[in-house]
């Protein structure tokens, strides 16, 4: 009975965290995995196409993130349960991120740092936290905590998701049907979606269009997008094409349709975009051994998994 | 019985806005004061040396700024009530700011901006807010709002105050006995201290180099220091100082010794400082007249007025 770890550039700091936690267990780090049936359980992110099905006696998959479409793009993955990883430490950095980047953008800080670079002691007026709406699109553990850190500041909130949910202060919006009332009373637009099917290149000219259209503050001067869910959801050009149309202030990004971003990408010379290297919750190696080896435990004692993934669903 | 605004570069505003909400009050915009006599109550920000004195007739002075420093510079201040501007929307503006600037540290953003600029696509790693201690210097209404937003965030609070205060889930430190432990256990220093003769030059580079002694988190490559107090609470060449010599990593300063920041000072290029230009908490023109109405009526009604300053405390 033996553990693989696989595919994540970080796997011998994973393998040393979980050897400190369980010095018991057998763990093998791809591509060194020994005999295939051994493998009971494997800890992935993005492993190489077709490799998880060559493990016969695979029972259980671990995520390392919180999205599995670094999984489910593999056609040939076997059937066998999938947990993503959800955790307290892993959800209060993407809370961080994002409530960093919403109050980057409603104190125009792009623009500060260009009157910096240029030495300029200029005001520009900003609105008040309570004259922005917030629009979370993805109302999962990490939307839901974000709602949570910004309600206090005084911020408007709203939020989208596939199906739909009520959080206390959040004005929740479901469906495509209500998308576009979702994005005209949005100024801030972060987005925690999972990739699925569904949603990629769900951020595109067309929805950045419909952001903002009723009731923006005029010391906003146009709607935000601060993406911190997956690269595959945004359309690149489009946001670029945006920026310089005047349709969108400014953007966050922490993920991109390739990572690492391209160095001749041109949204790292943006004025008005932040570009992080997807480390908006990055995991610690301690954190997601822990709880790998807790849904370990509960499957060998027949406990129900935690965060079991529904692959008709993407997430 | 009339007013008269003075001092500040907005007083046009400010009169607009007065006017707005009390069409009937007499109102004179410095320097066209008309009869000396009249003037019963100042609306002041830094008025010129020795002409508040010239209105034999004043009553009461209201000060567009929470701090009063630049009042009380004049020696020949009457000896009239002054209460400093204390407001909802003054208050949350700087919560706004000192959240943004702590979490902003937090995440190292300095780096990752002048990465960003190189077009390097690193990870850095970051510590997690419950392992960052924030050392808030003053504990004022500006000060115990800042707690209360950055506590749920996970952050570890600390406080420092000239009287012992007691704030939930703040450790409190009172007094310059206590200044060293304070500053010892604290990783990200935001100051809103009043500037008096005994806080004046008071971030020096004994100060800093004091911050962050033990217990940092190895993700943080060094102690933070937020000013939004006052700029005469910095002696600036002792901060460049630091920063070049390690002992500090990283500032975000909105206050200055001169304001505006000269053209020429190296703050405005060093890569671990932010500028931005003394507009951590903006009055709105609204909030200061609504605010000055107020203590009008109640000073004509013979009420306590609200945030009195106490002279020989300096704020």
């Amino acid at each position: 009975m033996a553990l693989l770890i696989i595919g994540s550039q970080r796997t011998e700091e994973f393998a040393a965290a979980a050897r400190a936690l369980n010095a018991g267990l057998d763990i093998r780090v791809w591509p060194e995995a020994g005999r295939v049936e051994d493998i009971r359980y494997a800890l992935a992110w993005g492993p190489p196409m077709g490799v998880l099905k060559t493990f016969p006696n695979l029972e259980l998959i671990i995520s390392v993130g919180a999205g599995v479409d670094h999984l489910l793009k593999d056609p040939e993955l076997p059937d066998v349960p999938i947990v993503r990883f959800v955790d307290p430490d892993l959800t209060s950095r993407m809370v961080g991120y994002l409530v960093l980047h919403v109050l980057f953008h409603t104190r125009r800080m792009c623009e500060f740092l260009e009157l910096q670079r240029q030495r300029k002691w200029e005001y520009r007026g900003e609105p008040a936290m309570h004259e922005v709406r917030v629009g979370l699109m993805g109302l999962g553990v990490m939307g839901e905590a974000t709602a949570k850190a910004l309600k206090p500041l005084g911020f408007q909130l709203r939020g989208w998701s596939r199906s739909q949910k009520s959080i206390e202060g959040v004005e929740c919006y479901a469906g495509q049907e209500n998308l576009d009332a979702f994005l005209a009373g949005t100024d801030i637009l972060a987005c925690t979606l999972p990739l699925t099917p569904e949603t990629r290149g769900i951020i595109n000219r067309d929805l950045l269009r419909r952001l903002s259209q009723q009731g923006r503050h005029p010391q906003l001067p146009g709607p935000v997008l601060i993406n911190a869910g997956r690269g595959g959801l945004q359309v690149e050009a489009d946001i670029l094409t945006a920026l310089d149309a005047g349709e969108l202030y400014a953007a966050s990004l922490d993920v991109f349709e390739t990572e690492p971003l391209p160095e001749t990408s041109p949204l790292w010379s943006h004025p008005r975009v932040i570009v992080t290297p997807h480390n908006a919750a990055e995991t610690t190696p301690e954190a997601i051994s822990r709880y790998m080896l807790r849904q370990i435990r509960r499957h060998q004692a027949g406990e129900p998994l935690e965060n079991l993934v529904d692959r008709a669903r993407g997430y």
